[in-house]
């Protein structure tokens, strides 16, 4: 069943005639989660967006390294125009940036460094880190555990199909551990498989850690950066996220996407302002 | 002593007249690790501009929260401008950005988000991260460890008074750990205090992991981000840079600056390209 909201399509742009920078594009309704479009998302489109400006030639670099997004304010289900720049070409790596605006407003800006993962000896990998354990997908919980009220503010839900570790979705049923934790799987649920832009979907999928510390709240996020690292197999990929210094209102989170053959494909960390709920 | 290459000269700018984004700084000598002037330094440079720029007023936003550095050639000791504009002023934070560059070549853009961390409600902490432990600096290994031919290129090691914990440093008697661990204390010779820019500094200022993995190349950065958490103690501050993926010719670096009153002031992440020496 295609998603008419679906990934590929909510990361379209139309290239502006004459104007070689600039692309319209169209923030849909289904990505969101209360009134904003999800943050993850306007990073795909935005990478997909430095994907053509950078790799377009068949010297290019198509492939997003190191990727940061700065929000300034909440993206709105609309149309939207992004803008790019090329900062440097250069042998193997190239940069960018890409800004998504509404109405004339920035609502993110978008700096990366592109390259070609192809092009790398895959066989060098020293790598201490390990795949979080967790159930199988059918043992964790799914869009089915939340409340219907929650599900209607956040049709993003529909999106993805996202299962969470119940070792680590206490919060949902009001036990919250304390320790900033939170994992599961994901995929899309129509079936499209993972590929570099939609690891940074993933790399902001999971619900924010400070549910895991009790706090109900909203967590805008200030600055995100994306490292993609290897190019993922088919399947489930499996996301943990992680908190150690939540204080003075903020708090930073690091993600992990790990793919189904057991890599490591991306590593994100962003800055987050913790907004305690009205009492 | 004054150091007449310190930090706070090396990273003075000034304003262009007539010309009021445009800044004329000095890129010094004093600051090279071979022939580049160190990473670090150079977001701190920026980031001073940027203190300037969006704090500048009563209403200002003078401190860094998070700090995003893409570089895109080595910046080389000599005249550089520094340009800058700001994208958003708000209410609780402000972003901008600052550009580098020599000769007309771009040598990184900066991103960042600038907020008041007087204004932060201090009380709520909730960090579950530790700082490093390690033997008293008298006990690490200073400038006096490494090898006269090093020193000659590393200039910079003049400039910081840093003590590497001798647990992490084996790989300078030949003998890495292959754990991509580096930790030790860090200050400035001269007696000045740790600030907020300091820690942009402090941040990039351990050698890389990648010596503790047995590998003696170059690692340039691709792109730094550094999340400051709170305004630092005066003293010593303790360092800890750690590798979990170390793959593909990649490496991400994740460093923490830890005050002498055991607070975590700031986490930064960093991907960094390891060019194997030539046998």
């Amino acid at each position: 069943m295609t998603d008419l909201y679906g990934f590929d399509l909510a990361t379209a742009v139309v290239p502006r005639p004459g104007d070689p920078s600039a692309y319209d594009a169209e923030l849909h309704e289904g990505w969101r989660m209360h009134k904003a479009v999800n943050g993850g998302l306007l990073m795909a489109l935005a990478g997909r967006v430095l994907a053509a400006e950078l790799g377009g030639s068949s010297q290019g670099h198509p492939d997003p390294f190191a990727i940061s997004a700065y929000y300034m304010s909440a993206a709105l289900p609309g149309p939207a125009t992004v803008r790019t720049e090329t900062l440097k070409r250069g042998r193997s790596l190239s940069t960018g940036v890409a800004s998504i605006l509404q109405g004339g407003e920035e609502r993110l800006r978008v700096m990366a460094t592109y390259g070609d993962l192809d092009s790398h000896d895959a066989s060098d990998v020293r790598t201490s880190a390990t795949p979080p354990e967790m159930p199988p997908p059918e043992e964790c919980a799914g869009r089915e555990a939340a409340p219907p009220d929650f599900l209607k503010q956040a049709p993003i839900l529909d999106r993805i199909d996202l299962r969470l570790d119940p070792a680590t979705a206490g919060w949902t049923v009001g036990r919250p551990t304390g320790r900033g934790l939170v994992q599961g799987w994901f995929r899309l649920p129509d079936g499209r498989e993972p590929d570099l832009l939609l690891l940074l979907l993933a790399a902001d999928a999971l619900p924010p850690t400070s549910f895991d510390f009790g706090i109900a709240g909203w967590t805008p996020t200030l600055e995100l950066t994306v490292h993609v690292r290897a190019k993922p197999a088919p399947g489930w990929l499996r996301l943990k996220q992680s908190t150690r210094n939540f204080a003075h209102g903020y708090l930073e989170e690091d993600a992990e996407v790990w793919d189904s053959a057991g890599r490591l494909v991306a590593q994100s960390r962003q800055l987050a302002r913790v907004l305690m709920p009205t009492q």
